[in-house]
């Protein structure tokens, strides 16, 4: 499990940064070491990262002290840790709403810690029907093509885009799963194949530029993507080497289905256009754990996410249901 | 200089696995170490394993007790080293040739030394002229997209994809490259980041997922591309990624260049289904340099090169001038 609590007041978190060579626990008992760990990447996903801020909310309500300017401080500290995915600023405006809604301050630990709880177990039911819809989208025994990891570790249940994969395998059934390496942080070959492999579902990794030759190839039924942001028109920003390899997809005719909690719908954002995207330190393109490859003083660009446009996405699996990417609001409506 | 002559026989050889670290000047003495140094990617770039084999022959007919046996032996075992590249065997057919028409074995070293310079001298001259017709096609100091090392490194000159980049350099402009890093052994960012800044032309590295996301910005004038063999209906076999990033470029409309040597072109082999593609081995996906990315036990696909279509290539540019790919086999007519 990538996330628990702690007793008395606390947040175990599974490092994945360190994945898939070490599995490394950390105890955060502080607002600023979740925020940390959230810009650090050791807890990432986009609706893992909400869950996490939500805990981290109720960390901070749980302190000595506790009182509403500490959740309020709380929340812009861990809003500002991310900009792209939506999932971390809807879980914030719902601990806010309750922690508004409390005039006792003695309650707010009670309350925060009870919403965290909420965001989580809503969460962990809307994987679940996530991946009865896509499990309905797959053929038998079928090869399916994944990016980055949009599964166990990036949810607080069973996954969004891998949810159908452990809904067809808990069935008894046998998907196979290609997984691209997902560079520059390489959530594919370090966190898809380790969670796979544990599961018992055969993994392949590849490169990123090996996409197009393999869906040549002909046997993969479908790209399943997640999703960190999508907007009302029905654009996904999801990890950079999503929209590239939604290209690929369309030449060779393979559906690309991008599964998401209806938390991840941004109806404030018209298009893809307007999310903003992250930018990381280019060091993260000019080397490789800690192993340079480009020499010194070379640049890079690192954006850490790109937009699909709607047109590439055959349709928007969501917990409430299969939608044409145009109609993706309807799921919130 | 990636190759050179040692005196009395011999070839001094950049060890490529080692940049940017280390510049390493490898000493071959013998048949067998030319071949390791082909099978291991030291030497690469596909006018260059075709120069290093014929320098390889003529290092096996300067050794003592040389003979027409001993050139054929050399010329089988260079020739088992990669199966991708058709100017390896071009090469060595031509030493072939040249060894077939010496009637005295005394003669032989002298012949083939000389056969070897030749295909050296003029792969140089082949570059400078594929520069020249290639910045023809390129605006004034114009972004490019290259993909993989096909420069001063991967030829016997001032390279192929490349070629028109220093071409336009030495006319005082200033092209600036965008070089995808090109997993799994990252030539992009080790090679060609490391010989593009050494000639002080901007560079930035990406990753190879980031290609579409970077085309879409507008400002590239257009990809440039190498090739290890080109069938005779225009499909190009060049390193894996080249596909993936040619289906980006027509999405975005961005003219798709190869640029290779007429020892590039088969007239034997019909269309690119035709062509040997190398598996190298998983490790190079699930790690780089020692270290893991992907847990123990989990496959990979590695494919070293991939296929494209001719019909996503804009034109072939040739040492013998700028064509179409269904009409590549008339440069070699």
């Amino acid at each position: 499990m990538p996330i628990d609590w702690l007793q008395p007041a606390g947040i175990r978190l599974l490092d994945q940064t360190l994945l898939p060579d070490r599995e490394v626990y950390l105890e955060l008992r502080t607002v600023e070491s979740v925020a940390e760990a959230i810009r650090a990447l050791r807890v990432r996903g986009a609706p893992l990262i909400g869950i996490a801020a939500a805990m981290g909310v109720a960390l901070a309500a749980a302190a000595e002290a506790a009182a509403h300017e500490r959740v309020k401080g709380a929340i812009a500290m861990l809003g500002a840790t991310r900009p792209t995915a939506v999932n971390l600023h809807w879980a914030l405006r719902r601990m806010e709403r309750r922690a508004d809604a409390v005039t006792n301050p003695g309650d707010l630990p009670g309350a925060l810690r009870a919403e965290a709880q909420a965001i989580w177990d809503e969460d962990r039911a809307m994987c679940e029907r996530i991946g009865r819809y896509g499990a309905a989208l797959i053929p038998a025994d079928a090869t399916v093509m994944t990016v980055c990891n949009a599964g166990v570790l990036a949810t607080g249940g069973m996954g969004t885009a891998l949810a159908p994969v452990y809904t067809l395998l808990a069935a008894g059934r046998a998907p196979k799963v290609v997984a691209p390496e997902t560079r520059p942080l390489l959530q594919g070959s370090r966190l898809t194949a380790w969670e796979l492999s544990r599961a018992g579902v055969a993994c392949t990794v590849i490169t990123d530029g090996m996409v197009a030759s393999r869906l040549r190839l002909g046997d993969v039924a479908c790209v399943l993507a997640g999703a960190d942001r999508i907007a009302a028109n029905g654009d996904v920003a999801n990890k950079i080497g999503t929209y590239t390899l939604a290209l690929a997809a369309r030449a060779h005719g393979v559906p690309v289905y991008v599964l998401a909690p209806t938390s991840t719908i941004d109806p404030a954002t018209p298009d893809g256009a307007g999310i903003p995207i992250e930018e990381r330190a280019p060091q993260e393109v000019t080397g490789w754990r800690g192993v340079r490859a480009a020499p010194d003083g070379v640049g890079a660009w690192n954006p850490a996410f790109d937009v699909t446009p709607a047109e590439l996405i055959t349709a928007i699996v969501t917990d409430r249901g299969v939608l044409a990417p145009r109609d993706v609001t309807r799921a919130i409506d």
